[in-house]
């Protein structure tokens, strides 16, 4: 769609993000020809089901593309905007700006900013393909294309369902509570519309006996799964119901993040220690540190059991930025990576279930020094393990390239799992694949330039990165 | 200026550091053409303050270009040979060549051993431009440009001054203890002469308990600013007058050197007890580190008050070598960098300070695994962070496209500070600065290639990189 | 050779790896021209040398060239193909596929996840080169191609040592265990035949006191050289002796692997009460972790004696799944990369040693982050210390480019060492070294492109990187 569009846009050269020497870029514009007559499969991301199940107008264009976008707004406040000017909400419910007019002239004011960002990429090409806007953002005409974006926002063609279809979306899987009642899933369902979109079993919450909505999660678990969650064994008993419920509703998958990947069994005598002092709210900070490492595994377990796919992202170190979170909450631009050991974090795991073909493994990173070092190592072993691509702060043209330049010659590309969106933008969602596949497309054209690999190669290998790795890793085509 | 001269020259390629892709390079060129334009700002140096205070000629080629140069005969060093043949003064005043043409000799028998680092770019350069030498220096032609070299610094207009106002240097930092008199910059200031140069606050050892030089400088900042230092709160006070003192000679910034980049604040009592027992010479090693990590918090809060710049340069393991330290003292070349991590070490400091727009806290790093991992993500969130240049071992044309294409895509530009020459080699200025023009004009040459940005943004970015974004945030401007 | 053959050969392209840029192709491959004119110059591997000794014809195709390469089928269990049908033998004994053809098949039939990987490039090179085999393996021509190689192997022209001699190797060092008889080294220089082969003294199992053949070897090493090891002292002398040995039969170098290159000395009475405690079986963890510190420390010691380049590899952690090692035993993909320090840990050996110009410590690392920021600044500056190459996994095209674009910068390329091809299949040594001869070729060929360094330089550095370093450095012009 894109491809055939943009020849049109003064802004979007149809040859963007290809290598500029000419022969590797016609190699790279043929792969991506191929690549760009897929659907979408986004089998990872953070868009909210609820705009699906009700299928209501957008809101405006600050409140669609600016409030929600933690890249967006990070950046402005990096450079001295306040969080309150741009409307972010406030947790004490204290004054934010409320005229979605000024916020998004201030978004304009400092729309350079974005200059070589992922977000530049994205954000344009959302502005030229969704809206068909083809002038650059600036100051002067910000309440232009303000009003030319609202106006499309009430045309019932940039209605969610309908976005969604013309995205060519062939399946959405979302992100959501271990303890999520998957009510706006249940009404996608219902509604007998036609699109697929699953719930992915993110338990975090409930793993993690230090947060402070721990107790009433595991109270919420028990109201869904009848089972009174007195103890250890009962525990288990409710996250394999959840995950039962889930797979009802088309989970395919679980999402876990945890700061360090550490993965260590206990004894279920240890578990059920800890598990009583937590009930009793007297876990330590080892207490809730050796638990997670065990809830790993018996995650692990449990997938060997039910078939759901197993996503660990690892290293972020969340809310760095205290005033900023007591004032406006988590997800504001503030999680900042650390440095992250996979090879013994893992080990235990990976002992016990990374020989099982039918397990599936994806893992993540913010630490590209351990792409080459110990990823690829670890995922050019283990059969149930693949990598995901590069993520968050890499999901970007020369981070993309990093993960497959460091990656590939140790794991191959067959270990890897195809492109994840991550997003919460729902109208980002297209502009992120195409960059993602241009990527892919420019990779692999140096490879066949430089005679690493032929031709057709190059061709088979780009349907796989494109459409039928993610397909087959996340187990669509069962 | 250089890119006038250097057609002339047959060693020196107008389009060096280009992209090898025709087109590339033509943009690279016209970028290229835009940033040599600006003068040369220079927030950030170690250059004598001496020679421009005095104005002598400079002494003979070898006494400039290699006895004082680390990257020249650390090179030399590694490959077996000895830094008493090279002229470095030994601590015990033991013998060392004397013979400046011997020195000369052996440095240009050995020049090859540069091919491809960036002294290797710098010299020729330096030669070129400076010196007006088109030949590259060799075993054979050693003698005779040692006398054309040594012949050109006896003309008048090879002196400091004249050299400083030929480079067009704008303004020139140096970097000065914190217990320094600064009797240069005053001579210089008195001079009449129009030369812009500025001190920078570098407590570094009234900081370090346990530095052997510790409590003389105590006794140093005493006799300065005529407070009896007995306990913490009058060392704060004392700093405080220190930097008072150096605002008046034209300061803008201060320059701390630590190992980790660990931040903690201590309570007054703490910081009381810790400082006493230093003076009492009783300081641990953990006292130490506590106090360095305090008193980070305190220059912090300090530069929020008085509008310092701080630039925090962490991760040298000083003086690796034992035995060359014993015989040559510090800055022989045998500082080895060490992993560092920033994330959890500036929490401390960013969570107090960070949000001020009005503090400007600039960081710097040898550790290059950090910059996308945690610098751009910092960066890229705290209003008071800005990252400096690829420093030392990576102020380099590899070096520095690595920052770019690791930095920029998180952070942006606007989150840099532009170029540090960083240098004690005076001759070296303009060479180091062409370099990194060049590097950024082919860093956006790629991106207006690729489709990225477009040529016109490209232009306003490069006129940020080389000029405008280092005035702004040095305070240059203000 | 290859350069000459390749013309005629479908599959591989006279400009494989080299810059698409026209201009910068021409210059690579005019680099290259020189660099292929060189024979084979192998320091470290692990060959066989018994195949050497016995000149017998190699066995099948898959015993060749799938069951002994770890990379091979490595890459085909990360996919869920079982070792047991790739015939791995079991440590008990156990069924494995006796089939070869069937192996073969299964290997043909998974051979694209190898596209984009150094197998692929080593293996089709292999199959050109060696076997003139112009077709792509693929499930349709597998049997056809089985016979072809199989029939070539039973020619004489394919007898170990004629192929030792069409390869034009000019040395190859083994690698052979402390206690090794070096029988088969001794047949070889007995036989007449003048093939320069060598051993490389590796002494870590004796090195390893919890090493579970550790008491063994003690024992061997007894016998071998008539020394009753009661105590420390008369340890340091069996080794010493054995190394006395290995010179007689050729040898030149020392090669160590270890987790983590700690280094510390021990006092001669601490080592001793540990060598004590493990001949007793009471060793425990920390007197293994400070016994291998202190005899790092005493292996430099014993090479500034007698001379033989000391190889220090760091930082895999062996044999990290353990039902693979249960079951197949060591080196079967199980190898994973760890962080590794190097600046610290270092630091007792290179301040002891590392100014020796007549010691030569050859570093290498598995984990890239540590190039620009330790091993290069290390490298820079310390006259005993050299870097190996690109190793392992990242012994391939973007790893070598990585090695030399952070190295090259600070330590410039006359601190690394050439080229190891570090193999144990005989047959990929020339496809290994032309490879690497490439990379570097093209390396220097962007250097020329980029006016950083002349044409004439790069001729002259490309001689050094092919052939003059590796001599040097290894001492085979001695």
């Amino acid at each position: 769609m894109q491809a055939a569009r943009c020849h049109n846009l003064g802004m979007l050269n149809p040859n963007r993000y290809f290598h500029p020497e000419p022969g590797t870029r016609q190699i790279a514009r043929e792969l991506y020809e191929i690549a760009a007559q897929f659907p979408l499969v986004c089998p990872h991301g953070h868009v909210d089901p609820r705009i699906l199940a009700e299928n209501s107008p957008f809101p405006d264009p600050s409140e669609l593309l600016i409030i929600p976008d933690h890249y967006v707004f990070r950046m402005l406040y990096s450079q001295g905007v306040s969080l309150e000017s741009l409307g972010i909400p406030r947790k004490d419910g204290g004054w934010t700006e409320a005229d979605r007019r000024k916020i998004w002239q201030i978004f304009a004011d400092h729309y350079y900013l974005f200059r070589g960002t992922p977000s530049w990429c994205w954000l344009r090409q959302e502005f030229a393909d969704v809206f068909e806007i083809e002038e650059r953002l600036d100051s002067g005409n910000a309440m232009r294309l303000y009003d030319r974006i609202a106006a499309k926002l009430a045309e019932p063609e940039f209605r969610p369902r309908a976005l969604f279809e013309r995205f060519r979306i062939q399946v959405l899987c979302t992100t959501d509570a271990a303890t999520d009642d998957l009510a706006h899933h249940r009404k996608i369902r219902e509604s007998g519309w036609g699109g697929d979109v699953r719930p992915t079993f993110r338990p975090d919450i409930v793993m993690t006996l230090l947060h402070p909505s721990w107790r009433e999660s595991i109270g919420q678990m028990e109201k869904q799964t009848g089972i009174s969650i007195g103890g250890y064994r009962a525990y288990i008993q409710a996250l394999e119901r959840r995950r039962e419920f889930f797979k009802t509703m088309g989970c395919t998958c679980t999402d876990h993040a945890v700061l360090e990947p550490y993965t260590a069994e206990l004894s279920t005598q240890k578990a059920e220690e800890i598990f009583i002092r937590a009930l009793g709210g007297h876990a330590t900070v080892e207490d809730d540190r050796l638990f997670t490492a065990h809830m790993l595994m018996e995650m692990a377990r449990m997938s060997v059991a039910d078939g759901l796919v197993m996503q660990l992202h690892p290293g972020s170190f969340r809310n760095h930025n205290q005033s900023v979170f007591d004032r406006f909450g988590p997800d504001k631009g503030c999680d900042i990576p650390v440095s992250t050991e996979y090879t013994r974090n893992l080990r235990a795991l990976l002992n016990k279930y990374g020989n099982e073909s039918r397990f599936r493994l994806v893992l993540f990173t913010l630490d590209e020094s351990s792409y080459s070092r110990e990823l690829a190592p670890l995922a050019g072993h283990y059969p149930a393990l693949r990598l995901g691509p590069a993520w968050w702060f890499h999901d970007s043209l020369e981070g993309m390239m990093r993960f497959r330049k460091m990656v590939t010659e140790t794991a191959g590309i067959y270990n890897t799992v195809g492109f994840n969106d991550d997003t919460r933008a729902f109208l980002s969602i297209p502009a992120r694949h195409d960059l993602s596949r241009r990527v892919d497309s420019n990779f692999l054209a140096e490879q066949v330039a430089t005679h690493v690999i032929e031709k057709e190669e190059a061709e088979e290998m780009i349907r796989d990165l494109s459409y039928r790795l993610v397909r087959k890793t996340y187990g669509f085509d069962r």
